[in-house]
C-alpha cells in the first residue's frame, strides 16, 4: 500500500532559521524575535536585512543596507517602457509578474548565482518591488508613474509613488507595520515554489518570478481583498451590526474572521489594529473604518471566547483603503513586503542545496501499445 | 528526533496516469504505451493530445487538434514587439520566461482556470512556445522573426521559423521525434514547479513561466549543451579516441553517458540514435556527427558490458546542432517539447487540486528579544 503525502503536508523537507510558528498559542517569531516586538520596535528595511543576514543589524550595516535601497528605487526606462505598454484592465500580479522576469533580462548580473551576488539581487528586488508595483498602479490608472524620493522611508516612498502625494508621518508608519508585519511567514507556499525553482540552480528572477505566480493563486493571496467586498457589501456603518449578525446566525463563513494557521489569535492582527485605531484617531475615521469596528466589536463579543477573532487579512484591507490602495493592488502589496522572506529563503536554502524531486504514483496502465490511428475506436 | 526528507526524495504527493518510469529496467511508457512506440510511430501533435486527453484520439480529434495549432501559430504583434526590444545577448531562457508571462497579459481568458480553459489555454501555448522561442533566436541574432507556416507540421514549421529554410521532410521527423521523447518525464522538477504554482489555484501562464524559470537551473535544462561543450573541446573526429580514452583512464565524469534514472539504458537514446543515424547517411554526416560515432563505439566498447551506455542527451546535442540550433537554445527546445507535459500535469494536479505546504524545521532561537541598535554589539 502506498502511502500518499496529498498537498505534502505535514512533510518536513529542509532546516531554517528564520520563522518559526505556533499557531495554537499565536506566536510568531522572526530569528526568535517575537512579530509584535519587530512591529513596534523596526522597520521593514530593519527586518529585511535581519532575515538576509540572520542577524540584528548593527547601526552601520542598516544604514548601509538602507543607503543601497535608496540609490536602487529607480527602475530601467526600457521597464518603464514596458510597463506602460501593459494593456489596461489586467490582473496586477501578472503585470508584476512579467516586469520582475523583464527585469532579470535587464540585469547583466542575473546569471550569478554566488550567494553574494543573489544578496546584492535581492536588494535591488526590494528596492525595485516598490517602485514596479507603484509605476504599474498608475500606468493602468493612465496615469504617468511617479518617479520616487530618495528622502523618504520605503513605506512613506511607496505610498508617494502610488498617489503622487507624500503621505502623512502617521500614515508611512502605519503602512510600513503592515509591511513588517507580512515579511515572512515560514514555508508557504510561493516562498516553497520560489525554493523549488532555486532548487535546480536557476537565478534570483526565476526563483521570485514563481513566488509571484504562486501568491497570486486565490488560496494564497487574496483573503484581505475578500474582506473589502465583504465591506463594500455592508455599504454604510449603521447596516453593520445586522449584517454580521445574519451571516453569524446563519454560520456562515465570515471573511477575515479566524485563521487556518492561529487558532487562538493572530498575533499580527492585534499591533496592526492599535496603530490603525491610533491613526483613524489622528486623522478621523473613515467609512470603511467605522464598518470595521462595528464588525470587530460585534465578532469578538459573539466569539471571541471561542478563540474566534479577526486576523490580519481583517485590519490590512481596510488600513491600504484608507491609504489610498485599491483592493486589486492588495496581493502586490504582499508581494511588496513577502519579496524580502522570499529573496532570503532562497539564500538561506542555497546554503545547503538539493534539488526537489518528490514523486508521483502511477495508476495508469502499464502494458499498453500503440495503435495505429484507423483501426481505434 | 524530526526526520527531514531532503530533496522531498521518495515523497510520493499524488497520482498520476501520464508517464511511468522503472529505471533499472530502462522503462519509460506514456498512458502505458512505451515510449519507443510513441516515437517511431507517433508525433509531437498526437502525443501531446494524448497526454492532455488521457487516452489515445481518434482521427477526427486529432485533426481538429492539429488544426487548432496551425490556426495559433501567430504570436500577437505586441509580443513580437516586446521580443526584439529584449537585450541582446541574454539567456534565451529568461526572454522564453518574460515573453510567455507577456503572453499571459495579452490573453483575455488568462484568469480563466476551469478545465476547458486550461485546455484551450494549453494548446495555443503549445502552439505558440514554438513561434517564440524562433522569434527569440532571431531576434537575438539581429535578424527579422520569420512567420510561421500553417503548411508544415509542427517541428517542420518549428525549424521553419529558426533557420529561414524549409527542412527536409527527414530533417522535420528527426525533430519531431527528438521533440516527442522530451514530451514529458514524470515528476520532474519543473512539472513539480508548475504544479506548486498551479496548487494555489493560479493561472496556466504563472505555472508555465514557473516552469520555464525551474527548467532553465542547470541541474535540471542544460546536459546536451554540456554534451556539446564536450564535442567542441574535442574538435576533430581523429582526436575523438584519444581525448575519450584519456577521460575514462582517468575516471572523469563524460557528459551524455549513463543516466541518474536509467540504470541499464536510456530508452530515448537509442530510437533517437536510430533515426539520426538513417538521417546522417542520408545527407552527409557532420563533424559533430562523427565524433559522436566514435565517442559512442569506445564508450560502448569499454563501459557497455557495465550497463553504462550513451543517454538521449548525447545525441540530442548533436542532432540539434547538425539541425542549425545554437547550443545556448538547447534549453528552450526542451521547453518546446516539454510544455506539452507540464500542461497535461497541471491539468490533471488541478482534478483534485491540494494546496502544496510542506514544512521546513526550525532550527533558530526561540526566546530572543528586540535589542535597541544603539544596544547592538
Amino acid at each position: 500500500m502506498t502511502e500518499i503525502a496529498k498537498g505534502l503536508e505535514g512533510v518536513q523537507f529542509t532546516e531554517s532559521k528564520l520563522t518559526f510558528i505556533n499557531g495554537s498559542e499565536g506566536i510568531l517569531l522572526h530569528l526568535g524575535i517575537p512579530i509584535q516586538e519587530w512591529a513596534e520596535n523596526s522597520t521593514f528595511e530593519e527586518l529585511s536585512l535581519a532575515l538576509l543576514d540572520g542577524k540584528l543589524p548593527t547601526a552601520t550595516e542598516l544604514a548601509t543596507f538602507d543607503a543601497h535601497l535608496r540609490e536602487n528605487r529607480e527602475i530601467p526606462h526600457q521597464l518603464i517602457d514596458v510597463i506602460k505598454a501593459m494593456p489596461r484592465g489586467i490582473n496586477p500580479m501578472q503585470a508584476l509578474r512579467t516586469a520582475v522576469s523583464y527585469l532579470g533580462l535587464l540585469d547583466p548580473q542575473s546569471e550569478d548565482i554566488t550567494p553574494e551576488a543573489r544578496r546584492a539581487i535581492s536588494i535591488r528586488m526590494i528596492a525595485q518591488f516598490s517602485t514596479i508595483i507603484a509605476a504599474i498602479n498608475r500606468a493602468q490608472e493612465g496615469q504617468e508613474p511617479v518617479a520616487p524620493r530618495m528622502d523618504l522611508t520605503h513605506a512613506g516612498n511607496f505610498l508617494y509613488m502610488l498617489t503622487g502625494h507624500e503621505p502623512t508621518s502617521e500614515q508611512a508608519r502605519l503602512f510600513d507595520i503592515a509591511l513588517v508585519l507580512h515579511v515572512d511567514h515560514a514555508m508557504n507556499a510561493s516562498t516553497f515554489t520560489a525554493i523549488a525553482t532555486s532548487s535546480t540552480l536557476s537565478d534570483m528572477y526565476s526563483c521570485i518570478t514563481s513566488a509571484i505566480g504562486a501568491l497570486k493563486g486565490p488560496l494564497h493571496g487574496g483573503a484581505n481583498e475578500a474582506v473589502m467586498d465583504m465591506l463594500d457589501e455592508v455599504g454604510t456603518p449603521d447596516r453593520a451590526v445586522e449584517y454580521i449578525s445574519g451571516k453569524m446566525d446563519r454560520k456562515e463563513k465570515i471573511m477575515g474572521v479566524g485563521h487556518r494557521v492561529y487558532k487562538n489569535f493572530d498575533p499580527r492582527s492585534r499591533v496592526l489594529r492599535d496603530y490603525a485605531e491610533h491613526v483613524a484617531n489622528k486623522e478621523g475615521k473613515s467609512n470603511y473604518y467605522q464598518i470595521l469596528e462595528t464588525i470587530e466589536k460585534t465578532v469578538v463579543d459573539r466569539l471571541g471566547d471561542k478563540g474566534i477573532y479577526p486576523n490580519v487579512d481583517f485590519y490590512s484591507g481596510t488600513v491600504y483603503s484608507d491609504l489610498g490602495i485599491r483592493k486589486e493592488f492588495f496581493t502586490p502589496i504582499f508581494a511588496l513586503a513577502r519579496i524580502s522572506g522570499w529573496c532570503a529563503s532562497v539564500i538561506e536554502y542555497s546554503e545547503d542545496n538539493r534539488l526537489l524531486r518528490p514523486s508521483s504514483v502511477y495508476t495508469g496502465e502499464k502494458d499498453a501499445h500503440y495503435v495505429q490511428i484507423q483501426d481505434r475506436q
